[in-house]
């Protein structure tokens, strides 16, 4: 039996950090082997948001990739690609619209959220609006069975899944098969300063980049429980960012519950939990960031593998792209 | 020096009429050689409200090529293409939505009518709403210095206009030239109704393939003055369909002149002015009809000649598009 497909990615707008490595990179690397992997970097949706900053985006094309190869993903079994370079996109993006409302994209959850959030006012440029279409083209034009996705972009797999159902019932034909959303188990990354989610803009974030001094730096002010003044004190683990993240990635369970029990009742100061979480940040980063360094000092082999990945991911997209034109009637020099 | 670009085409919705002949097709043959001209079969943006028909757009395509060659097009000298069959386009596009705003679209007066006429309701297509873009995509990817237009079609040059000035500032460079329209100076030809303006969708239009019968009966049924009952009665020129068309393809202006003043004056029966009007119009469609038979005869050709012209085109788009990805510095293997 052919292997499922599974289409995942990253906008290049910055380094990839710790929530990223959780809630997404590890699993591509654990699901590589079983599944077919595409992995987009999303550079014209980068632009969707960006567009007056196109070398920001085109910087962290090559730092994404960078933190790929870094984690662990394999460019052997992982097909990574840049998506301007595949125009089979942009034209099914150009079907898909016709076969959307607006008023449908204004009701999108997801993107209503992300608008506000950007402050665009009612400067909402269309091609950001018209986003989740695109979207659909990248997970519909690969025929993704599954999509990683955080639960507050479900919205974005039902958008899809509406599309594929739409071309298939207007061209009667069965060219889309319906992706599912395979929702991320961990739950979301406080930032280092404990508010909100853990991101680049926010400036809480612990990049997979960062030197081990960086690291220990942002440890070091980490957020930890306001109330716990002296270390006599007892203290609070639940909402505490320095237990939250000892949950996500300490691998001793058993040593963790001891050293939550001491919190509690008083008398384990922050310094010495910080002191194991950045054990355990520093084991996971250190290899990542020494394996970051091996693959930055030859750019050119990094852009090689992206220009293999997006050739062999542009054959698949122009297969789709024939069929769809196929099924639309409009293939005029079909040879 | 260089020839100066014209860009203009037309939606493969139907075929194409005496109003598109007075208005555009007439004016192609006369520029063709003082000009380069390219002539897009915008079937893309027949999709925008044609969703669900592909193969209305997809029959068209090869009519409308028929009715170009019929008419005096020539493809050694004008490019003749397919929008669908040229991706840069879409690419193009795609960076362009993140230039333009929701509102400024939806403010866009030609499109606003658009949407009223269709009866969208709140169903409006995004591609449709997007389709401003588009056609700012093509005018640009040609570097078209005119676009010959109607008089409702200024908004859509103003905002191609607003897009090219848009992009050049963002990316520092002056990769587009801005276009200017080209105003249509014959006022829209009315329909044989009297309605409106010529249109297949109103059903009051004779069409450049119609056969002699159907022009004869058409000009039969036209509509004169309503009250102009009797032969002896006065009646009135102005705003009278059969006269706005003898205004607009006699070529014997003087013996014009001297039936209008016998038609006010009373004594002139329609019957003799529609003759007239007949005799006129088979004067210019029956040659017309003659060559669009002898094209018809061999639809390969025609096609051969819509993808030479296609091919020819996307060599143009293509090196736009590498100057758009250079000058947003996103051209990640220039070679």
């Amino acid at each position: 039996m052919a292997k499922k497909i599974i289409l995942t990615g990253d906008r290049p707008t910055g380094p990839l950090h710790l929530g990223h490595y959780v809630g997404s990179l590890r699993t591509r690397v654990e699901l590589q082997s079983q599944y077919k992997q595409f992995v987009i970097i999303a550079d014209v949706q980068a632009l969707t948001d960006n567009a007056e900053k196109p070398q920001l985006v085109r910087d962290n094309v090559l730092e994404v990739a960078l933190d790929y190869l870094a984690v662990g993903i394999d460019p052997q079994v992982t097909t990574i690609f840049i998506q301007s370079l595949i125009p089979q996109l942009a034209e099914l993006t150009m079907f898909f619209m016709n076969l959307v409302t607006v008023a449908r994209l204004q009701l999108n959850p997801t993107v209503k959220d992300e608008i506000k959030q950007r402050g665009f006012g009612t400067s909402i440029p269309a091609g950001f609006l018209c986003y989740p279409v695109s979207q659909a083209a990248d997970i519909l034009s690969f025929k993704a069975d599954l999509v990683p996705v955080g639960a507050d972009q479900i919205p974005m797999i039902e958008q899809t899944v509406e599309i594929a159902r739409r071309f298939n019932r207007s061209y009667n034909c069965s060219v889309f098969t319906e992706p599912q959303g395979l929702i991320a188990s961990v739950p979301r990354l406080p930032g280092v300063d404990g508010k909100g989610k853990m991101s680049k803009s926010a400036g809480n974030a612990i990049s997979l980049c960062d030197s081990a001094d960086t690291v220990r730096d942002a440890v070091k002010k980490m957020y930890t429980d306001p109330k716990h003044l002296l270390i006599s004190d007892p203290g609070t683990v639940e909402g505490n960012p320095v237990f939250c993240y000892l949950d996500t990635f300490d691998p001793d369970k058993q040593a963790l519950d001891v050293m939550k029990e001491h919190y509690r009742r008083g008398g384990l100061g922050d310094t010495v939990v910080k002191s194991r979480l950045l054990e355990v940040l520093l084991s996971i980063l250190d290899p990542i960031r020494a394996r970051r360094h091996e693959f930055a000092k030859d750019p050119g082999e990094v852009m090689r593998i992206l220009k293999d990945g997006t050739a062999a991911a542009r054959e698949v997209a122009a297969t789709t792209i024939q069929e769809v034109r196929g099924s639309m009637g409009i293939n005029y020099f079909p040879n």
